[in-house]
């Protein structure tokens, strides 16, 4: 028989703290603090498993489920020696949601529970205090009627204003214990009259209503948008906790309150939290009343004149901290706890970890390690990799005002602030003028990268997390909101409209790029601090991890940021990049536009010196680490013009006439250029632009070698192969140039001649491809894109859609399909080895800064992940957590 | 030791007819001949492996080849019982290449060689004729120089020219012994001049030269550009044959001819064949002089006045009917042969499976098979695909003028004229008004469609085999020449430029889409005549095949194509075309364009009666055979307007303004639409339209039920599934629709719902899709451009390249990419089974019809191949061949 329904209390328990996927973080926490001695109002918990068995059965419970309930009852009227609907000492009991994963506010809860007519006597018996059990009556009805009955909650409202105003008060502290039992009556009267039928008197009825309101509350949309946003499965389902109600609004000896182990703002380890005299759990969190600071050190931080719960109730205040120093012992990470005092008892209503900011996170995992509480690898296994992102960017103060303006994709981490423009060659301009500006395209290309570099953040209207402008911001370390739907640029008017609001050209605004947000107006940033703690977890990080953490990098200063976030290489240095410069794209669209060989060739000869010194730069700096350069991958026509002023503009400067380029854009217009004339596709049809790269490669490195006495490796790799002998024509390109330059130089130097892994056709016939490839790097972006056939670019409709209705569970594009991408990544590396059995192994693109999608790298014993400069921290550190065995679910 | 080279003559021969792949066609037939006794001229073999041996090591040769090939010359002295070199009595040899398959003039051959001043004394002696022996010479230096030693041919030409001036004489052969003599002489000095050292004289020097010049020519551009075409493998080399030399030409005892054992041109049993008296082979091929028939029949019939070799030497007629009997009894199959007669005395040079022509090669199996030269199952396995297909479609006049404007490439076969026409509506309109068009386009959209079957052909500048105007003329039988690049089309001025010459709207021309020429004026076309023999084969063929054909087909007129040619269902049912009618359009866009469910809902009951119209029609036509129905599957935005006049137009039918639907343009624009919102991600994210086919499908099939009493079972096809689950959400909405259907008629019908696996993904996945899926139809082209990232809309540019390299030695579009794509299908069959043994395996797509994919899917024991109507035929002989264990190579 399966065992449905767990007790606790009175210092026993069915359940354990390790059971949350069965019972919900709330009952596991609940059975652990109970069998703890921690003093627990007795309950049951109905599991997550009924949950699943309701919304696979037509929303039916399993047949034993109502004796396993009765039994949970039974056993807690014994403990609390009291009576489900005895009416002369009434059990009331509280209903509440309890998800594996937490989600605040997301679910129904119905406190009181086991009121009516009749146990509301023995309540005014048993608390001596008719007001504060009529009271407690109507709270109940009116939870109960809009949590189960589905009566809206303004009919309540309205009734209790109307008695109000009958009554000539304004405050709901001057209505007296019959004007509350008035409003019961009034409030029973709407329920029937909305609902047909009276409000259930019977508590059974009660009882089965709110555990079918609780359970039917995980299909809410609330709730069910709660879990896409934070990538829970809607199989995980929620427990149901039934729990003796405790009431700290019995009079001056009750008290409720929250408290955190330490400081969850700061992380410093000192005990906070709030507790308000004579009140519900519901009136702490409501904001009705100022709530007290529980410690004295608290009140004077925060400058509180009212009075401390450690003056007001000292003998209380140490049971509270003999049960914090417990439960942070035993649970070993900073809690966040309910508490409830009743009549000079402190019961405790809810454990769990506390959430925290970024910069506590860190702390505490640091500190509590140093105390010898926990372990660096579990210090370590501690920090949600995401939470080490937001450290390492500017953030916006949280105390500022925010004027939000609309919100889009939180597509690269960070905050910043500037003045509005709508190109990127304004920005350059305004740049230029000393201006700081926020550049808002409705998506961006290659061409604008110049822009977007000098921009503060980028602001797009259009595409996804891993659209061009996202793909580009993250790398370099600018802000930027993505697919922002709800603004619509006008590009010739130069302004934005969002919620009905106009933003003009030269407006300030503020982008989050951590959570999406576009502020009108500059809202005030705080700059990352990278405190000791930073440093001393990083070192802890780089002890654990096998993987080495390589960046994509094309620029010295990316190249520079790199290094400073402790990249170990570079694993894709993209060269068409350096094509884009103005100094530069001129001689770029001549070779394209050139007839033949020769002129691609005379063209190229300009571009060399050009590329070579872009080699130059990155070796230096990189002193001697491995950098794979990634040749020329893009379809020629991002290269070319595309307004009729550009277009005359180019004809002059590249002397030919404007029909020649119009005809080399219909030429070289591409249906879909994802899957066109781009990758080795150039190199094999031209190879002289191969030539040109590789000798510009080679000359770098021995110049770079002989001048500082580095030993630089360069890495060639060939992009977008799908068979061995695209390989073999494009290393051949490679050797004879590495030939010539060392011939010509005098100097030989190591380098190897790889390729991306980025086809599923290459991952296939990659046994093959390993007979010629010295390393693989798989373009995670293209394979996933090639395999699921799903354009990145394109995707972001249908991909709402799609998530919504649960077919991907995250984002492909930011966490690596292992079923299906994965595969191939799997059949790509074992057929290497078996040809190459040294054959260096890694990921490059999106997925190579993301922790599950490091985590399945490290599981196939990857040598090693690329990512952007900025994430390379978050990268060690999934990488050690990899190790650790367990990649940190963002949700637990 | 390898043995390198390969005897033969006397009667003995160490090669056999079966050694081609070692000794090439020519020297493999040459030893076989020669092992049956038939007369052959003695001489030896190198083997193939020599050429690759020569390229695969810097063009040297194997160590032993030197003894080898002394070893083969002294064999051949001692038959001919003359010496190589000897002055008295000179061996001379002709050195010719000879690769598995037969390339035609495309490498170099070197006769007469052996001679040189001394030897040709010799010669003299042995024939008594010192005019032959010294115009044997010149001939000599001539070739040798040309082909052996890189002397322009024009140098000789021009020299032989000033001798004739110098004697005052217009014709060969009015010079006589002195004459040669002296052209000898001038030639040697013009050889020397040339390349600054004398004409060898040594015979070794000359045989090393000579066979060092054949392996050279088969990397000369013309042999790479034959391969390419005929998709030949460079790595396949070349032999070369060195054979003892026979003349002609030595007086009218001599003679040399050409025949064939059946008549080339119509395939009747008659020996066909051409001679001429006192010539040497090259002087038949030349066509200097009028050669005569060799049987009094054919002169008669040919209405020559020149006597017949039956006529002239009745002896050796009798002989080369003999040699006829052995050689097609031996071979089994009509052969082409050279011959020669020296001093009355017949020699064979040559013989090989004659080229035929399409009529010629069905008739010739046909009654090989009824004589009982051949089984049935031979006859099956001799016809060649592509010339059964040619027989389905008119031709060309094959007497005919042809004015060749351009080429492109030979995309759908058949040949039609008519009047250019540069747009679909034009195409239609003047239709209407009786014309016969050729609709001119850069590249064809759906939108086209119209246009495109109301024409006699189509012409496109842009695209490959597989674009959008191929496929579909394919599909409709109209021959297409696709990706004419040579073509400037100019829409504005409605002409186009070929060649420098400008053909203007209204100009008549003709395609020929089995070659892709396109042609000025009108050719006169021959219409296919099915005769007798073709059905007999096709009953011979469907006795031998496993798997099943159908056809992919959408319109009644479709689905009557592919009954009369044998198709045994649909295999796919695009609904996408059906959509494109005028009538239908404006609904489709009324449903992009809503705004809500409600919206598209009311657009939708209306294309509802259209669509249920269609399946009732095919259901109707197909009388109970399988149909497969894709449920929409491209990209909506194909289906809205684009030029700013049909916008208008639209707005003004659909009631919208045209703000919405340039909105709806920008909003649904895709970078890469091949990878875009398309599929089953249209059904996934509105039901309500695959719920509306859902509906037609269920809806007809019982009309057509009811009224025909034929059982149908609609095969619903969800296409683009990359998940499991998104089959599952699909499934769900076909199931729910059909339940409806069959409640409200009161008539329950067998259907099965199944996918396209288009995507690598779900081939990965197969194992979970099976699951869900009672069939899978293999999307290969999609599968290739996703498994290869290659875009065949895109692909055309690059993909000449790679042909050039031998990247792929076939268009992958065109036939299956076996190692890469593949091995998707294999293991989406071998997954797909393993979850449901009984699924049912087929494919769609342009592979369906190709040979060698055929020969693939009959490999995996597929149960069906469906490909476009016209193609039927071809798919039945070929799913007959490969179960006769080979696809027959066309180049073989």
């Amino acid at each position: 028989m399966t065992q449905w329904v767990y007790t606790f209390g009175d210092g026993k328990a069915e359940g354990r703290a390790d059971m949350k996927n069965l019972l919900g973080g709330k009952g596991a926490n609940l059975a652990e603090m109970s069998s703890l001695g921690v003093p627990v109002p007795a309950g049951f918990t109905i599991t997550t498993e009924v949950c699943t068995y309701y919304y696979a059965n037509g929303e039916t419970y399993p047949a034993d489920l109502k004796d396993q309930v009765a039994a949970g009852v039974a056993q807690l009227e014994k403990i609390m020696g009291a009576g489900f609907g005895d009416r002369k000492n009434p059990l009331l009991v509280s209903v509440r949601s309890g998800a594996r994963a937490s989600m605040p506010g997301m679910m129904d809860t119905v406190l009181n529970l086991g009121l009516n007519d009749e146990t509301v006597q023995g309540l005014i018996e048993q608390s001596g205090d008719p007001r504060f059990a009529y009271d407690s009556y109507r709270r109940f009805i009116q939870m109960y009627g809009d949590v189960v009955l589905g009566v809206e909650h303004h009919h309540f409202e309205e009734l209790l204003q109307d008695l109000k105003d009958d009554r000539g008060v304004d405050l709901d502290t001057h209505l007296n214990a019959d004007d509350w039992k008035e409003l019961v009556g009034r409030f029973k009267a709407k329920v029937h009259e909305e609902l047909g039928r009276p409000f259930p008197e019977d508590p059974q009825e009660q009882l089965w209503g709110a555990i079918g309101a609780v359970f039917g509350s995980w299909m809410n949309q609330r709730a069910i948008t709660y879990r896409r946003l934070h990538d829970i499965p809607a199989e995980w389902g929620t427990a149901v906790n039934v729990q003796a109600m405790v009431f700290g609004n019995m009079g001056d000896d009750c008290a409720t309150g929250v408290c955190f182990t330490r400081d969850p703002s700061t992380g410093e380890n000192v005990f906070y939290g709030e507790y308000l005299v004579n009140a519900q759990g519901e009136d702490v969190v409501a904001g009705i009343r100022t709530p007290q600071h529980l410690t004295i050190h608290g009140k004077q931080i925060h400058g509180s004149d009212l009075p401390a719960m450690e003056e007001v109730m000292p003998a209380l205040f140490k049971d509270l901290c003999d049960v914090r120093d417990r439960l942070e012992a035993h649970y070993k990470d900073m809690q966040d706890m309910e508490f409830t005092i009743q009549r000079g008892k402190l019961w405790m209503l809810q454990t769990r970890t506390g959430k925290r900011t970024s910069k506590a996170s860190l702390k505490i995992a640091v500190d509590m390690a140093r105390e010898g509480l926990i372990s660096e690898a579990e210090a370590v296994d501690r920090i949600d990799p995401a939470q080490l992102d937001q450290l390492l960017h500017p953030m916006l103060d949280p105390d500022a005002e925010k004027d939000v303006l609309a919100k889009g994709l939180p597509a690269s981490p960070g905050a910043a602030a500037g003045r509005v423009v709508f190109s990127a060659d304004d920005a350059e301009e305004w740049v230029k003028r000393g201006e700081k500006v926020i550049l808002v395209r409705i998506e961006t290309s290659p061409e604008d990268i110049g822009g977007m570099h000098c921009s503060e953040g980028i602001l797009t209207t259009r595409g996804g997390m891993t659209s061009h402008a996202a793909v580009v911001a993250r790398g370099m370390g600018r802000p930027c909101v993505a697919g922002a739907g709800e603004i619509r640029v006008d590009y010739k008017a130069k302004t934005f409209v969002a919620r009905g609001r106009t933003i003009k050209e030269g407006d300030t605004v503020t982008l989050d790029g951590s959570t999406g947000e576009v502020m009108a107006g500059a809202v005030p940033t705080i700059q990352p601090e990278l405190t000791g703690d930073f440093g001393i977890l990083m070192g802890w990080v780089d002890g654990i991890r096998r993987l080495r953490v390589r960046a994509n990098a094309e620029t010295p200063l990316d190249a520079q940021t790199a290094r400073k976030f402790g990249a170990e290489g570079i694993g894709l240095c993209r060269t068409e990049h350096m094509f884009f410069d103005p100094a530069r794209i001129i001689h770029m669209r001549q070779m394209i536009l050139a007839d033949d060989e020769a002129g691609r060739r005379k063209a190229l000869d300009t571009l060399l010196p050009y590329q070579r010194q872009d080699f130059v730069d990155l070796f230096s700096i990189m002193q001697g680490l491995p950098v794979t350069v990634r040749l020329l991958d893009p379809p020629l026509h991002e290269f070319l013009p595309s307004s009729d002023e550009e277009i005359a503009d180019v004809a002059k400067a590249a002397d030919v006439d404007e029909g020649t380029i119009r005809a080399a854009i219909v030429r070289l217009h591409e249906s879909n250029p994802m899957l066109g004339w781009r990758g080795c596709r150039l190199g094999v049809s031209f190879p002289e632009i191969y030539e040109m790269q590789a000798r510009a490669i080679f000359e770098a490195a021995v110049e770079v070698a002989q001048k500082s006495g580095e030993t630089v490796v360069p890495e060639v790799m060939i992009p977008l192969v799908g068979t061995k002998k695209e390989l073999d024509l494009m290393k051949a390109v490679v050797d004879k140039a590495a030939e010539e330059v060392f011939a010509a130089k005098g100097k030989r130097l190591d380098y190897v001649v790889g390729t991306m892994i980025e086809l599923p056709r290459a991952a296939l016939r990659a046994g093959d491809i390993a007979e010629t490839a010295h390393f693989f790097s798989f373009g995670t972006n293209d394979l996933t894109q090639t395999t699921l056939g799903m354009s990145r670019d394109d995707a972001g409709p249908f991909l709402h859609y799609y998530r919504e209705k649960g077919i991907y569970e995250k984002d492909p594009f930011a966490s690596l399909d292992q079923d299906g991408v994965g595969e191939l990544v799997e059949i790509a590396a074992a057929r290497g080895r078996k040809t190459r059995p040294d054959i260096k192994l890694g990921i490059c693109g999106e997925h190579g800064g993301d922790p599950s999608s490091i985590a399945f790298c490290e599981a196939l014993k990857l040598d090693y992940v690329s990512c952007s400069p900025y994430r390379v921290p978050v990268a060690r550190l999934a990488a050690a957590q990899a190790v650790l065995g367990k990649h940190r679910d963002t949700t637990a």
